[in-house]
């Protein structure tokens, strides 16, 4: 049987060949003598190599190339999805062309409109920039992972559910006052909004006295750190001698506050209980690990990779398909550590 | 004068047609009426639109991808590197092919013959997996930063300079005993290990009392943080009392070193110096922040797409011209932070 991947190593000692003459036969066929250009021919049909993949695309239009485009590497939630797309390449075979977000609108537009020149199969986008009225224009397969998703497929965490037990963890702590800090909602029908109605809903539900405490986006990691400071220095002002639950709406700003009350409210800690979200290593790294609501990252990759994959298959069975926008979720998973000590 | 990227936006307006419409005249043009394609084939004449790209691969041979291979975007320092090279489409265009290793030999060396396959124009390799004398049978433009690089050009940070400047500065804080942990020493080339020399050359200058200490590859976060608790411990009770100067190979190491020193050693922490590698925001975000020697991730990259860019522009000239191994280094920029307060 043909091994499914032939590598040079293969090819060159079924020849006899050196490594650097098959690579040569391969990118410079000029320099590799017509007879031994015949061999090796012969050789890749005996083993079964895959054709060139050039002439693939000419020939098919699959180019096995997925566009994949992520707001930043900052926070750790975007390299560790970056990630378990990277390693889908084993059980899907795509490749993906990556772009970072942070250059401003019309780099992100001009680097979409290049792939869709390139034709690449298909387009995930986790970035906030382009409205998905606009994404489902383009009119290929599309799947966006935590972003507004209107318009278009789209995999994201029960944001809600997360949002509900981060602040029931919060009450069996038996907290006086409840605080929830988050960037300000600015209309945008973002999914992770919903950790919002979450922490709201729980706290009417048991009459709590809560707060919602927001800061306009950051600049950089020390602008963000600088702003949660304040807002950590005005929650020990206005609630002391109260136990106090804060839920923060990502481990990166848990752990900053973490820190803050660490080195400067050190001696009123036990008034504190702290929950994060995402689950990214920077709870379980921190000093006293941080409780958190992670989201399954793999979960999360897994079906936006079966989600495109699908779409990838109906617009190759009929090129004018519809892709009706389909949503799913996953269930977050609550991860309860030094931070939430009850009572 | 013509915009140098007209978007679709631009030929809708220009055309008075939908974006939608504009999309179908790219992707599915038998969708659009003849009469309108040749308004939108005007349009984009009259607006100065780039031409389709697959046209230019073919016309050209020119596919402007670079293949990036990276071992893992779990230490930052690759996370950080990556978005640099990412944050580089803008100046050169470049868009980046991304394999993430911790898949295994057999697949990377599969990924990179499909990327020959597809003639990317380059690659930039940072995974420790291939031996550069094989690297350098592709034959093709290729760049690599801290691994071996014998047979290919290469950017590294000056390690050595690095294991100098953190060993003098736990010098200077006066300690008594010089630790430096790293992963053991195989016999491979790795710039990296260059620290190490620094380390040593150090303590012999100074004759310094000093021990190399390492630990077995890790096979997740939580296992490496054990190893290190085992390795903080044993240094506390084979040195009491003394002042201990830890050098650490990377600030994922240092963070884990100073946190548990923060659980588990809390009366004795005036007794240490510590200092990590990287300057990752791991060292910026602990709760006392770590000195670290950080590497300087915008000219490693600036520096590694000038030498491909380079390369590609000779190959394109003569496509059999020989691309000479060049080796680049950049100098390490120390951060003195609270754990190394000099005495």
């Amino acid at each position: 049987m043909a091994k499914s991947n032939v590598t040079f190593q293969d090819i060159a000692q079924y020849t006899g060949f050196s490594k650097t003459t098959i690579s040569r036969y391969f990118n410079h066929p000029d320099t590799v003598t017509p007879q031994n250009q015949a061999i090796i021919r012969e050789a890749l049909e005996k083993l079964g190599y895959q054709s060139n993949k050039v002439a693939r695309i000419l020939a098919k239009g699959q180019t096995e190339f997925i566009g994949l485009i992520i707001p930043n590497l900052y926070l750790s939630f975007y390299a560790e999805i970056l990630d378990e797309f990277l390693k889908s390449y084993e059980k899907y075979g795509y490749k993906f062309l990556v772009f970072s977000g942070g250059q401003g609108e019309e780099a992100e537009r001009q680097y979409i409109q290049e792939l869709l020149a390139y034709h690449v199969e298909g387009l995930i986008v986790l970035s906030h920039t382009i409205p998905s009225l606009e994404l489902a224009s383009y009119d290929l397969p599309l799947v966006t992972i935590e972003r507004e998703d209107q318009y278009v497929s789209s995999i994201n965490t029960d944001n809600y559910q997360g949002g509900v037990e981060a602040t029931e963890l919060l009450h069996r702590c038996g907290c006086d006052v409840y605080l929830h800090i988050n960037i300000p909602v600015l209309g945008k029908k973002t999914p992770a909004f919903r950790r919002i109605d979450g922490f709201r809903d729980v706290c009417r539900k048991y009459d709590l006295p809560h707060e919602f405490l927001s800061y306009k986006g950051e600049s950089s990691y020390q602008d963000l750190a600088e702003k949660l400071h304040v807002i950590t220095d005005d929650i020990a002002r206005k609630y002391p001698g109260k136990r106090k639950g804060i839920f923060c709406s990502n481990d990166t700003i848990a752990n900053i506050v973490s820190n803050h009350l660490l080195r400067n409210h050190s001696r009123d800690l036990e008034d504190y209980r702290l929950i994060g979200f995402d689950g990214s290593p920077v709870s379980e790294q921190a000093v006293y690990p941080i409780s958190t609501i992670a989201q399954q990252i793999d979960q999360l990759v897994d079906g936006a990779m079966e989600l495109i994959v699908d779409q990838i298959r109906i617009r190759k069975k009929d090129p004018s398909a519809l892709l009706e926008p389909v949503h799913r979720t996953v269930a977050p998973v609550l991860i309860s550590r030094a931070t939430t000590e009850e009572v």
